[in-house]
């Protein structure tokens, strides 16, 4: 079973995955990408993942067979289990319990080739529903308590299927990033009065330097302290600390500018391996203060001994470079879904 | 000039540092390495590094010419500047400060070809002074809170440059993993009376499942909450919180340790991209409480999405096989250094 393990000193909670553990020589550093007819990700090869949980068919048909546009199912290696109970226990070593939650796949579109950035806006609007529905659908376990939404994007952002897809995975715990950076939503609005990042968006009126897009809904800007060459953060305008709290119009317009802000990394990058991570607030609270939002994090180099020893990050771009470099790239619009027969 | 930037909500600091500040081509995703002849850091090359601050030559010899056994000299492209002060500013967008500090290399042997596990127990032992000496000299800046010692090994890892070497990054402000880490130190010895650290060398007597070897003056072990595979640490049986209080005695020993623990990760893991990273107690305070060590990273899988949001990491490798592998791996023991006339 994988197991949580709490780090006695520095309380940094680690999952122990025992289901995916390697000798040394299982490691593959270089990466592999699977030939597209091999990809389980792709049309006719459904039953060689577990069955799916969603899946929009225009057409109709059988579950678990081709015609769907978007699907998702639990994931083969899971790095959590649904089976069981977290049961804490106190060791001398650190605290210990089972990973209990989900690890859910969601598959953006059936062509093997295609970028998220090559979508059309429809097909991407279609790929944060079916977010918005497996989210809603998994936070109601009552054991759970967030829920990670991510996308890892080419072998160095982590990901070992070329075929575009997202990930979700729910945990019995609330991890220490988000406890650090909903504490600090707190204090902020504490001390100033006002939703810190209300105040970033307001603080990038159009014409800002680290301004990228503004939208009705959302803004597109190069944060203040990027970590990472290129960090993009998109935030609703609307305040709102949970993700499930999306409006169906709110819901279109990400659709629409996640896959434009996508098309113009993958455009001035040259297709860069990157990560999307979702920032909601945990699920037991109402953390009112929090305020959530996507961060895009293009892996162009390497953290290396100084970011993992300290927690910052050197960054070689600044970011009203990165702002002004993506403001000026194609987003590489298209206007109509991609609809193949097959993969 | 290179800028600390703190972000208004999570207090993270970042370092974006202009010095190296690269367009979307520059960056080169694979890595690549120096051929053997153009290596900076190789005997007949010194006047390509800034000039040295350190140099042991046994046979006497001028400044930045062959000799040497151990080199060190300030980085050609640091990520921190030794001009100015650090004048932080508050704006609406988050702290900033210009980021005042030094960053070194120390060279751990003229030969380019060898790995520090690889070194000889004597030369390992020059390597540590040189650490010791440089993280001396570095701390009397008063301006600098906390200095960062890292060696980062392969492309995986974060390093450009093949020749075997150390860095030392000093900043002006305390990062905040060292702050956490700290603090839950004082806080584990509040609650249990004893330090965290010393409790996991003591529950570590030898036969211990996740101990790799005990040595006299130091211990090492797969700690019990590992976040990468093959994650291993050394700590210091004598409790200090602060580097440069390791005595002479301990330093030969932590030469021969390390040297003989990364042998082993390298007989093991074939060589695998690593970082080593010290921690010692910020500079301008007694933290009595805190216990200094070394964590030795492989690299052998890649921080994603769930990492990078929750900062909880996926390890596939628990620690208990880990220390099993490395236990029982060839430490690759030489008895005298290289000493070739050239590089």
């Amino acid at each position: 079973m994988p197991e949580l393990r709490k780090d006695a000193v520095t309380g940094t909670w680690v999952i122990v995955a025992a289901e995916r553990s390697k000798r040394p020589h299982d490691f593959n550093l270089q990466g592999h990408h699977l030939k597209h007819n091999d990809c389980i990700f792709c049309y006719g090869n459904e039953n060689k993942t577990p069955p799916e949980v969603l899946a929009w068919r225009p057409l109709g048909g059988e579950p678990n067979t081709p015609g769907w546009t978007v699907r998702a199912f639990p994931n083969k290696f899971p790095a959590v289990t649904v089976q069981g109970a977290p049961d804490c226990r106190e060791t001398p070593d650190g605290n210990i319990m089972t990973a209990v939650g989900a690890h859910e796949v969601i598959v953006d579109c059936p062509d093997h080739s295609v970028s998220f950035g090559q979508l059309s806006d429809r097909q991407a609007e279609l790929v944060i529903q079916a977010l918005v529905e497996r989210f809603r659908v998994l936070s109601r376990n009552p054991m759970v308590r967030y829920i990670q939404v991510f996308k890892n994007c080419g072998t160095a952002a982590g990901s070992s299927i070329e075929h575009v897809h997202w990930q979700l995975i729910s945990v019995p715990v609330v991890p220490e990033n988000v406890l650090r950076e909903t504490a600090g939503a707190e204090k902020y609005r504490e001390k100033h009065g006002v939703c810190g990042y209300c105040r970033m968006i307001s603080g990038q009126g159009t014409g800002g330097e680290r301004v990228i897009e503004t939208g009705a809904d959302f803004v597109v800007f190069s944060p203040f302290a990027s970590r990472f060459p290129y960090e993009t953060w998109i935030l609703p305008r609307r305040h709102e600390a949970d993700f499930r709290g999306i409006g169906d119009k709110e819901l279109t317009s990400l659709g629409r500018i996640l896959r434009k802000t996508v098309g113009r990394i993958e455009q001035a990058l040259d297709y860069p391996p990157y990560n999307i991570v979702l920032h909601s607030a945990p699920l037991d609270k109402g953390y009112r203060d929090y305020h959530w939002h996507l961060e895009i994090m293009p892996r162009l180099s390497v953290a290396a001994g100084f970011e993992l020893g300290t927690g910052v990050f050197i960054n070689p771009v600044a970011p009203e470079i990165s702002a002004a470099v993506l403001r000026e790239a194609d987003p590489g619009m298209r206007q109509e879904p991609v609809r193949k027969g097959g993969n």
